[in-house]
């Protein structure tokens, strides 16, 4: 193998971010091995240049690379443990989700069974990997990172590695990611109550979007707060919130909205206002957050 | 007055925002009149060239377009009452938080005393007063919007009257608003979570940037689902959140985070999966969200 042939890689697991990101890698060019406890998922892979591994054993051997997108680490353990002779020396990259403790526990089997060893995570839907701004991001060894970096840019353009620790792609992922299912709570609640009078959700996209932006442009500001834990230039006070708890409360029962997942939140509004920081910017919040 | 002339108006009420109002009517040339309970509050304004009026009655007379950016209706109630005949006529447009009902209240207050109305929401800081991009969006009579419009541009470049209904822009507000406090706390649990592990908030920034980006390209493909009634196509199903449960406690417990704001949208996903909305895609959520 040259600097200029594309390298050899493995997918384990072909859901459908693993179908696609077996997809980027044979787009790529590279000599693609795939394997898949139903075999039947491989058959379009295999119509676009994939070679069908039928064990996992010979898909570890086809490569020095190897991608396992299944379930959890949990489920890739129990998956490679036959294989685990045939993956000494070779490149383990996983790209499932679980939490970052489970991450280190995997890369400790892999450290001790002599394989390579990086965690990451697929920052974006199926249909964006392979594109040029995807990002996905890893974490491990540098040098291990270094020498695939050219391959697994394949899957993203924004192909980063987080350090050094391979718990970090986990922490990140979890970190990062709670915003999501409340943002989105908050917006079907919006959506139910403006159902409840006769407005469309669509209508409130236009404005629901640039509010999300707008937080987005906050973010930056409560992030240097937080880490100065310095809250006192807060334009958006912790009490301002919680004034505006009655309103939320209010607006719940005029529209008919369940409220017991706003509860919890306004608990921790008023938590932070009982703790001194009423006329702190809301990032305070932070302070209470923490149980240790 | 003829149409080159900037028409004049007034402002009660100068907290931070309603100081930024005054402030953008200014620079826009309309003669301008402030009045604040503690007259301390306007010498700025005044230096900049604004009238204060010593009275709400005076304050009132000054101009035919009285912007009131006071604590909430009640507050505003309150203070007009005894200016109530000198406002007979005038055009009064409410800029404060509230709920859809408290507004709908201060219309038929405003109706019943001959004072023309709306009701409407700065949807961005004070900083970003009389800003091209800056929306705010008004609720009530499309003619009394129409001849004020001009001098209400003053205020943002993006003016829009969402509809005839005076509770309209308290609705909007409410239900486009709710996805705020609990993103944040997702952010700031996030936060919270990286100091325990001696991550800054700072680090975690680009990465919620881009995330909370991504949720505002997802939420047109709810939205479209929850008008649609229609949650099959989903791609982010509700299982998937229920796997991510798990994930999500572990994590908070691993991080030493309080997970009790996190727990009621868990149960939310789980009833959504328990009422058979288990494959269907997250935005399903909404139909588990009404209570009526």
């Amino acid at each position: 193998m040259t600097h200029h042939e594309p390298a050899a890689v493995t997918v384990l697991g072909l859901g459908s971010m693993g179908a696609a990101l077996a997809g980027a890698f044979l787009a790529a060019g590279h000599p693609t091995t795939v394997w898949n406890r139903t075999p039947e998922k491989a058959a379009p892979l295999v119509a676009a240049g994939a070679q069908h591994a039928r064990t996992v054993d010979a898909a570890v051997a086809a490569s020095p690379l190897v991608v396992a997108c299944l379930t959890g680490y949990d489920d890739t353990r129990r998956i490679l443990e036959p294989a685990t002779a045939t993956l000494a020396g070779h490149t383990l990259v996983t790209l499932n989700s679980g939490t970052p403790a489970d991450a280190s526990e995997l890369a400790e089997w892999a450290a001790s069974n002599g394989v390579r060893f990086l965690d990451g995570a697929v920052k974006d839907v199926p249909e964006a990997v392979g594109g040029p701004g995807t990002l996905l991001y890893y974490a491990g060894d540098a040098e291990v990172f270094a020498e695939h970096a050219p391959t697994l840019r394949a899957l993203g353009g924004d192909t980063v590695l987080l350090g050094g620790e391979p718990d970090l792609a986990k922490f990140y992922e979890s970190a990062v990611g709670a915003t999501l299912l409340p943002a989105l709570v908050g917006f079907f609640a919006g959506a139910a109550a403006a159902r409840t009078r006769g407005i469309a959700a669509a209508d409130l996209v236009p404005y629901a979007v640039r509010w999300l932006q707008m937080i987005g442009e906050i973010v930056p500001v409560f992030a240097a707060e937080i880490d100065a834990r310095d809250y006192s230039a807060g334009a958006s006070s912790v009490n301002l919130f919680v004034a505006g708890a009655d309103v939320d409360l209010e607006f719940a029962r005029e529209a008919k909205v369940d409220d017991a997942w706003l509860r919890p939140l306004h608990d921790l509004v008023r938590k932070a206002a009982a703790a001194g920081h009423g006329e702190d910017s809301i990032a305070a919040l932070t302070e209470v957050l923490r149980t240790a």
